[in-house]
């Protein structure tokens, strides 16, 4: 059923070499879970949240905007279409997913080390996206620029928790809107080897992703064995809840469903104001639009890769504000990925959210309430995993590092615990004995190289050391190694002959169009 | 088995009371968990590492130092003693366990409204332990004083996260060595009537806590239906790891067991020095200190009531620092909640650990790593849960404030998801319909006031509201809570004779020995 059905770990002792050249610890591409799931709901309670959904889908509706082609395919399809209101009979959107769409699929990478399966027991950790504004301590908040948006692909190429390099990681406003997405694709596909995100703007800019994407790739853009382009670019495509897709993501979604290339339908929900108020309500919902989108796609192009999304905040009754790391989203998204792995499709949703402006104890104790349930649940595809301020309005340099090596510790949780004679140590235990200490016994010299995970930017010094070395806090050591990164970076080898023909494919299609901001 | 078996839940109006009282929505005195426990290892793991305790015991032994009748005690049971050295038959130890200790038990408090229910599936979060400093972000790290600790357990009775005065919260070093557990115990009384801790530094103060406890509790410290003293003061025992008891922990210990109060019995553990670097081999061994400690209980008085605990931290191998909110940590957290549920006996383990020297990003991040797992895991006494700073040497003021937000979080998560009619929320789906916005719909109107976790100290206006508002961070915001608390604090009220009586036993006590040090 799967396009890309072999699990790819080939690549190894490039990645490894990588990993040396930037004196790092080789690190996988991405992760596989060695952990059980955590699951809040029983078979009963997630049951029930299905059958609302089918109800939702049956008896409600969802309504597809300003795409007669899209009404026409499910009409096609035996949906009972009203104007724009499209209802499917239950059970139909289950049955064309789990009938067509892989379980898992690889996402290439131009650097096949870095190439990543996305699905199953596997965990990416993406950096965040859709920011206008950038903040770190030194200049504050601002607008996002291209400068900005290249020193987060880079910071992202530099850290081995982060496995992908995200999409419109900040928006450069200092380009023109119709245009701009062009040098971020570019930027993604010349400062990193990691794999990215297409533009969902509009169905053009997708089609540049495409095209750029072609270029990049050459000879290995289509797969000998099945004919069709392989899967290089992944794309964000929300709902516009309640229980809406408009004509900008639905024509998005056609062309790169059409070039085999992923989707990631998400519902965006703020709770309260675009789903109800409750947990099981908005499960409900999300599954019942996630479910359609997922449907239209294996409509459009059967087969093609799609991943169930769920982006759901708590907000504040009192003022509309939303809210981040609340318990209710993490609620959420357990029941979530649990409803996704029921289903057999590969989950996205989490991340280190917080509402937060600043690199603060508030903004680190959102992230963590977010990512760890990201981690646990099972997400697949863990967008907004690094940078993440301000609920999404600004990407933070210091708040990257922060959440980067937040990502190192869920590497390291992932692992589990090892049951070998070795992670027993009942050896060291005979060895020491009462009242004696581990820190010279055999045992403790054979493994303390890996023995705990160690942060690059946490203080675990006496006060009197932490005194001594200026008292900084968190948020000051993130800033002293963003700078120190960035002003190491060196740029993964690139063919000149495909940059030359990437930066014509921009000229020509900047030459084309006048500048525009829609 | 158990000698408080009944599960007390009355008193409801008195705490509803207090509550309004003190400006809050109604808060129970625990909470019951609705969620189920994250596990990471199945039944065979589990197995193994049982199986590596009993061999711990049986072969390698435990030492019970300075303390000839607790050797005695063992010869007495059938243990093979030599020397100072206990080796135990496997089983031996959960087989006292199992035939004596409850499962789970009250411990009073007296207020009845706040007597909390230990073990099975309820929570208590319980102040931080042990600290010689005290830190604000106004004066900085000092060493505390008792007004200090006055302010650190009025701060506790005011948080309705919180369940649980505490014991040491911080040392009052003001006061002489030898006194000073008079003074703490007395605080804990006069200024909140949740449950605390006793002292456990040489026998005498464990007796002294005892007499004051049976002062404050008049006519309710002995249970007419057993004869015997109801639990109203519960005790940290730690172990010297590795595999070793001292004559003072030894001593505290057989005082309560012989006044039916409970003991926790807690392997202290920085792993790579007191255990091996493995999670699973300082499981193994804090499987086996714990059980000796226990069954030594049940040894000295079946029945008494026992805690499961186990405190690990991870270390800097580079520097031998401890770090803390890592992922080994929490991995053996896991495991031994686990254990303890096997074994049958509540567990205490996590809290809101960190190495930070401030309330910073590191403070809340590594706080979250401890606190979810803490929640996740099913510890049933989570020590540590508020104002634990700098590895533990330090109370924080706004790190308690931020820690309490974080506690009543965790009481949300564990309520898990409502599947009612009303969770499900079907009518406000129908109801708004595609496209349209839920705020003003009839099932938000009668849900908004408790749909999400509202924090009282995070930030989520607008960045322009935020900048209006004087760019506070966390740690302002929290300093300014902590502040308008103690304003505002009110005494629970004390029967007036009661406080002279226990006045006058401090007082007759105090004038019993010199001042000293030690």
């Amino acid at each position: 059923m799967s396009t890309n059905p072999t699990r790819r770990r080939s690549g190894g002792s490039e990645a490894r070499r990588a990993s040396r050249a930037e004196g790092q610890a080789p690190q996988p591409p991405y992760i596989t879970r060695n952990i059980p799931y955590y699951e809040v709901l029983d078979d009963d309670g997630l049951s029930i949240i299905e059958n609302n959904a089918d109800t939702i889908l049956e008896e409600i509706g969802i309504d597809f905007r300003d795409d007669p082609e899209a009404l026409q395919i499910w009409r096609d399809a035996g949906a009972d279409v009203q104007g724009e209101r499209v209802r499917m009979p239950r059970g139909m959107c289950r049955k064309l997913i789990q009938d067509n769409a892989p379980r898992e699929f690889t996402q290439h990478a131009r650097n096949p080390a870095r190439s990543v399966r996305i699905g199953g027991a596997n965990t990416v950790f993406v950096p965040a996206y859709g920011c206008p504004f950038v903040h770190d301590i030194d200049r504050g908040r601002r607008y996002g620029t291209i400068e900005d948006f290249r020193n987060f692909v880079k910071l992202a190429y530099l850290s081995p928790s982060i496995h992908h390099s995200g999409g419109t990681i900040c928006e450069p406003v200092d380009l023109p809107v119709n245009k701009r997405h062009l040098d971020m694709i570019y930027s993604h596909m010349k400062y990193s080897d990691k794999c990215f995100m297409g533009s969902v703007t509009h169905p053009e800019r997708a089609q540049d992703t495409i095209e750029m994407a072609r270029i990049l790739f050459g000879d290995n853009w289509i797969d000998p064995d099945t004919g069709k382009p392989r899967t290089c670019v992944i794309n964000l495509i929300n709902a516009n809840s309640p229980m809406t897709f408009d004509d900008t993501m639905l024509g998005a979604a056609k062309v790169y469903a059409r070039a085999n290339q992923a989707c990631i339908v998400t519902p965006f929900i703020l709770a309260g104001a675009m789903s109800p108020v409750t947990v099981a309500g908005t499960a409900a919902q999300t599954l019942a639009e996630a479910l359609a989108g997922m449907a239209f796609v294996q409509l459009v192009n059967p087969g093609a890769p799609v991943v169930f999304g769920s982006f759901a905040s708590s907000m504040s009754m009192q003022s509309g504000a939303p809210t981040f790391g609340t318990p209710e989203p993490a609620l959420v998204l357990y029941v979530m990925a649990n409803l996704a792995r029921r289903l057999g499709v590969p989950f996205r949703s989490g991340g280190s959210f917080t509402a937060s402006k600043v690199p603060d104890a508030q903004a680190a104790s959102e992230s963590a309430n977010t990512l760890l349930p990201t981690t646990l649940g099972g997400v697949n595809f863990a967008l907004h995993t690094a940078g993440w301020l301000e609920g999404g309005l600004a990407m933070g340099y210091e708040k990257f590092i922060m959440d980067a090596d937040q990502a190192g510790m869920m590497q390291t949780l992932l692992k589990g615990v090892d049951l070998s004679e070795n992670g027993q140590a009942m050896d060291a235990i005979r060895e020491v004995g009462p009242g004696k200490h581990f820190l010279g016994c055999n045992h403790t010299q054979l493994n303390f190289k890996t023995a705990f995970y160690l942060s690059p930017i946490c203080d675990n010094n006496s006060f009197e050391q932490w005194d001594a070395d200026g008292r900084l806090d968190m948020a000051q050591r993130a800033n002293a190694r963003w700078k120190k990164l960035l002003a190491d970076y060196q740029p993964p080898e690139l063919d000149p002959a495909i940059d030359a023909a990437l930066l014509a494919y921009i000229e020509q299609r900047k030459a084309s169009m006048p500048d525009s901001n829609v």
